[in-house]
């Protein structure tokens, strides 16, 4: 079927590079041909032994390991094939100015190949190593080869952007708010006024409503985002362009429990399965406000809020504490241990059997006034 | 902890309304007390024995049954005590004005009983199904209640409306879109301006993405929905109250699987195990325009795109045949039949196989040309 084109798209800047290199692994396989060598290319190892947490920048990044793929090898060929297949997938996307999810990606280019009976990939979970082997084939955000992951995430506060040209007034966004999209690049969205003095962070869409509700954010000159639990990589990517191009800091209200530290460890040095993003991602000056194992006595809460830990939750607490960005922090050490001698956990929305506001109004409002978090 | 009031609430007719029913309800425990009586409830019986298809209204209902349930009897005290405890708590939030999410309620309500070691709820679990008894018994929607749920899905399109009085014009919301908010109630949420024609609600948020990136609404005068997945209650009731405020038909893009029947089973006759909300959330006449068990071969489609059906799809895809307001209707037993013939399901993403924007530009167009859909 032709494509009908409905606008013509625009090239950016950063379409014209991801353009440039797509051109040049292809340009690579041709050149190889030309000089009948054997096409190949060199694909950064994307396995733990290749990650490494940087400790002067602060993030996790990965090593200089990379792995050949040849055409004319046996065991490589197929994704040698399929790695191409994405790259020429990717091209069609921002050729046609279009972008589309992981599992759109797959189906465009799922089919089986002429006069044989053998699929390009049998399902998602062969495409899905293929699309992140690209990635950092050609040093470029998933964003950027017009990918987009599942959405999630709202925001409000003292903010106005432009998206795709229509201005959007996160002061004037009421209970709804705005909805994060997957894609924040400065293409679509851009920063046109800011009157917010710092970000708040929290876990859960049902603590955001509450932030919202008691219009924290106007109260205190900020920012608020929720990221529907495990921030999606728009929330993620918004929260860095926030925090490095308006120089807002970051400060995170997340559950006391080994599922709060490592979403705020993720927000922090970068996710170690994806540790290419995190010089796009992480936010090293991120800060965990809370909630912190010594609330339990510090708001003089009541017996009834205690969720027991699991075994499963002192082997993560465990794990995270080894982490090396939390190995080496006294207070961070302190913090775990704390919560492993509790014996439990507890949920933001256990600081409302105080109050219904209690988090709004004393929680949030005392740790910012007394520089009280974890960095 | 005294709360501190920083907005005087305002008790528009229906907070009156749930007031006056939580005071009755108070008052009937009062007066039996008065008269040496046993004071006791009789609440609407949730359990499938009660529930009918009302086949004039088209929708889900709960018959006429009631549980007696009585303060001096051993085996009842503890749930007669731990609904007025919910009542009670409702009655707060709708005296300070504030919302909370079901998790908020029951911290607020869990405690230890004094002088004693109960614990009023032991968890959650136990919580849940006693806010489910006081909605019926109040014949109040949970929103009422100033309960919200989890908030999920984006709109966007051809209307302007008023969120807590921020003035909010879905044309102009940029990839993002405004996040449906938890609580949709006229009180919060006014429309102001429709251009729509009509509602095209999507089951995932990567299709939602597509159909907003090509502008479909503007083109087509309509309002864009996602629900990621199972609408949340916000979003069902917003499509109820654009349906039937608004007078726009609405129209539902669903996988062709078990799971895009049963979704769209709800929209339209409401949830079995909530059957009572039904009159305020379904929309016995939401239409389902796909994808179809036909469009495979109609829309020319690859092999490549088929997903085999498993066990739980054939057995879940014939419970769905039996539902009385499908098994009625030829359309929907040739529909569902065809699906187990084919063997295989398809999802509305496998239409990219033909182009990116092939459910934009053709799909979409055609059915609503053609009035080719299933009611």
């Amino acid at each position: 079927m032709a494509t009908k084109k409905t606008v013509k798209p625009l090239l950016g800047p950063r379409d014209e590079r991801t353009l440039g290199q797509l051109t040049g692994l292809a340009d690579g396989v041709v050149a190889a041909a030309d000089k009948k060598r054997d096409p190949h290319m060199d694909i950064p190892t994307r396995a733990l032994s290749n990650v490494r947490y940087n400790q002067s920048k602060k993030i996790l990044e990965m090593g200089a390991n990379t792995t050949r793929r040849q055409l004319f090898n046996l065991s490589q060929a197929k994704s040698f094939m399929q790695t191409m297949l994405v790259a020429s997938g990717t091209k069609q996307l921002i050729d046609q100015g279009k972008t589309t999810s992981i599992r759109g990606l797959f189906y465009l280019l799922k089919h089986t190949i002429e006069g044989t009976r053998e699929e390009t990939f049998a399902d998602q979970s062969e495409c899905d190593p293929v699309i992140e082997d690209t990635e950092v084939l050609l040093g470029s955000l998933r964003e950027e080869m017009h990918l987009y992951a599942q959405k999630r995430g709202d925001m409000v506060g003292q903010l106005v952007l432009t998206d795709q040209g229509d201005e959007i007034d996160c002061s004037r966004m009421g209970s709804g708010g705005y909805g994060i999209p997957s894609i924040v690049e400065p293409e679509t969205i851009r920063f046109k006024k800011c009157d917010a003095r710092f970000v708040l962070h929290v876990e859960k869409d049902t603590v955001w409503q509450r932030f919202n509700e008691d219009k924290f954010w106007r109260k205190h000159k900020c920012i608020l985002t929720h990221g529907g639990g495990q921030p999606s990589r728009g929330v993620r990517r918004l929260l860095y362009r926030l925090h490095n191009e308006l120089k807002l800091p970051v400060y995170c209200l997340l559950d006391n429990d080994p599922w709060g530290y490592y979403i705020y460890s993720v927000i922090k040095q970068g996710s170690i399965n994806l540790a290419y993003e995190s010089r796009r991602m992480a936010i090293p000056g991120a800060r965990f406000l809370g909630l912190r194992s010594k609330d339990f006595e510090r708001c003089k809460l009541s017996d009834s809020v205690k969720i027991n830990l699991s075994d499963t939750d002192r082997r993560r607490a465990k794990q995270i504490a080894n982490y090396p960005w939390f190995a080496k922090k006294k207070p961070w050490q302190v913090e775990i241990k704390r919560m492993l001698a509790n014996g439990f956990k507890l949920e933001v929305e256990a600081l409302i059997s105080k109050d219904i506001s209690y988090v709004t109004e004393e929680y949030a409002p005392a740790r910012l006034k007394e520089k009280d978090w974890l960095d």
